[in-house]
């Protein structure tokens, strides 16, 4: 399994078109891809225009997977201008037992 | 529901004390907080040191009687003396359908 957690900081005024995009992209993931276990943004408290996702996978070929799928390509596409910043995107290996 | 997105910098030689810790007190939460629906630390690859904490809550109550359990009070307490700063945590609002 292989965790990814990252933040996104959307400009000022963009937030609604920004979870819309992000909205459809996660019903794609859901629908489309299996092993992926978590496929979740949400908004950060108290900081305008900051999002965390959180994602894993259940393998590195989920997740291979999951950064080829063109809903992903897409959706970035319609992201990037939406962005203050590039995504701070961290991978992670579970501690512990699963 | 609410999200919990954490990094923590442990102290070079403290890993394998940090990561003992937190499996423990993740079987904890596992086993006594069941509004607790994700709880998991991982290790952050590429960055010495460096783990990230994901956790989820079915409701506010859940996650204010995680912050109050005995098992996460001990726990931080071994934790403190093996961080070199700080935890960032950021508590997150899910976008879109759950």
């Amino acid at each position: 399994m292989v965790y990814l957690v990252g933040e996104l900081s959307v400009r000022a005024g963009a937030e609604a078109d920004f979870e819309a995009v992000v909205a459809e992209l996660m019903r794609e993931v859901r629908a489309n891809e299996p092993e992926a276990l978590l496929y979740q943004f949400a908004k950060a408290r108290g900081r305008d225009g900051v999002y965390c996702v959180v994602e894993s996978y259940a393998s590195e070929a989920a997740l291979e997977m999951h950064m080829a799928a063109p809903h992903l390509r897409a959706a970035m596409e319609k992201i990037a201008p939406l962005l203050t910043a590039r995504p701070q995107i961290e991978k992670c290996d579970p501690v512990g037992a699963l």
